[in-house]
């Protein structure tokens, strides 16, 4: 597999926060061949020591200047709550021209809050690696976690090409399908695939706990509500960076929905049948695109 | 393993509609060692020949009479929207003394209508094995598919003890757990669990089509709107025979996600978090329970 030449100027990478996903992108770099060294910057020498068990960085160090020094492209994979903090920390130490980027699961705050605190001496691109678990930690890390991932980067205006064209290679070697999207329509979009449905697998799993129906759940609910034993506090932060988005995906949510109770307490076989057959075609129309690109069941 | 001594009184069950379910259910009473001839009954030489190749069955028939004579216990696997018709067509038919059970997803109304139709010499007991797939027909029948499975079963007044006991005991020879519920509580708790879950499963593929959003989904997505895949026939059928539970499920949902709405629109991070995390403890505690009992990840 070939990289994209603009992959050959990066000889060093810092990786803030090495959990599921930092962990992950230095396994995925790794297994991708590529010759850059993948320096692991955390806030526990435990998930540090793991990182390194784990060969999921080559460095690790508990200081941010250190970390940054030299460092050719900086990916931010932190909780969205404390991404502002991190990028304060490393503005003073970045190096002239340096690539900054992150994998948080919204993108408008994100982009604001780094072109922001970051100097103009510094070049940031948003991304957003589509992949991941309900679990955290980088003992969950996997090499593959990005093969066939969508990866949107959010470029703006004033983004630099070079390093939107960098970070977009840099996705493309870890496997990922890489797309670009406004941040606004990149957090629209996932208010609807990711941020809301997690809401209502929540909602579900606490309407089914009313009279003990858990007792009697089957398969189904386990997958339909997988999503919502994710960790609370990291959504916390995609809730709360996306509100206006998610607001306006619940409201047409509870359109589809009164949709459905309309036909149902009309007895209306044909609305019904009609409502349930068209989320059957799209859905069997999504699975088997994906197949197609992955070739397995997602 | 030792099976019920009630099932010793079994020579002859008829399964009526060799599909997904009905196939699963002749495939296991083999793997289970069962001593009991298998009738497929079925509307279509085709399905019948299928079954009879992967021995879901010993013996197939397009002739209800002849398939159900001198048959001990008959189960109903057809879509619910024909079960009425069938239980009339067996009807004249059935020896004194046979077991009548089925397999639907609902319970009142089938409970209702087998007992409106079965003359007084049958005895009838509803039955639901939680299992299945998005998938239909006889080719993803399995052996398995009953293993751990929750069985309710869903006995009356009225019911016959012995009867009760031999159809408890055949869902438990098969690998399920099985439960005793009302056909009205059991309407209610799957209508949380199972049909609300599965309406909304189809709201969110249909909220996700708007501005081409799916092409941005991961396998969070996937999960959550697997069921959406489902037949919408038999989930026209499941809906219209427990119309009353859903719209009840419904307006609780509604009230988990205006809780949801509240806390995100105030910024509420506390509730916010405080609602995510119950969601999740729910969740943890439901999966360690089928942990405990399957030994994988449902």
């Amino acid at each position: 597999m070939h990289n994209d030449p603009s992959l050959n100027k990066l000889r060093k990478v810092a990786i803030v926060g090495v959990g599921l996903i930092g962990g992950s992108i230095g396994l995925a770099m790794r297994a991708a061949g590529l010759k850059i060294k993948r320096v692991g910057i955390g806030r526990r020498r435990l998930t540090l020591d793991r990182a390194l068990e784990y060969d999921a960085v080559d460095e690790a160090t508990l200081d941010m200047a250190e970390g940054v020094r030299n460092v050719d492209l900086v990916v931010v994979c932190t909780p969205i709550g404390i991404m502002g903090r991190m990028f304060e920390e490393m503005a003073p130490h970045l190096a002239e021209g340096a690539i900054v980027t992150d994998a948080a699961s919204t993108k408008a705050q994100v982009v604001t809050t780094a072109t922001r605190l970051l100097p103009s001496r510094v070049r940031f691109v948003g991304s957003h690696p589509i992949a991941g678990s309900e679990k955290t930690g980088v003992e969950f890390a996997r090499a593959d976690l990005f093969q066939h991932a969508v990866c949107i980067v959010t470029p703006v205006a004033k983004s630099d090409p070079e390093a939107v064209q960098t970070v977009q290679a840099f996705w493309a070697a870890l496997g990922g399908h890489v797309h670009a999207l406004t941040p606004s329509r990149h957090d629209q979009v996932l208010a609807r695939v990711s941020h809301l449905p997690h809401a209502v697998a929540a909602a579900l799993v606490l309407l089914a706990r009313t009279g003990g129906a858990t007792d009697f759940a089957g398969t189904g609910f386990g997958d339909t509500t997988r999503i919502a034993s994710g960790d609370p506090a990291l959504w916390r932060d995609i809730f709360g960076s996306n509100r206006e988005a998610v607001l306006a995906a619940l409201e047409r949510l509870e359109k589809e929905l009164a949709n459905f109770r309309r036909a149902l307490k009309a007895g209306d076989d044909r609305a019904l049948m009609d409502w349930l057959g068209r989320a059957k075609a799209v859905r069997d129309e999504w699975v088997s695109k994906r197949y197609a690109k992955k070739e397995v069941e997602p």
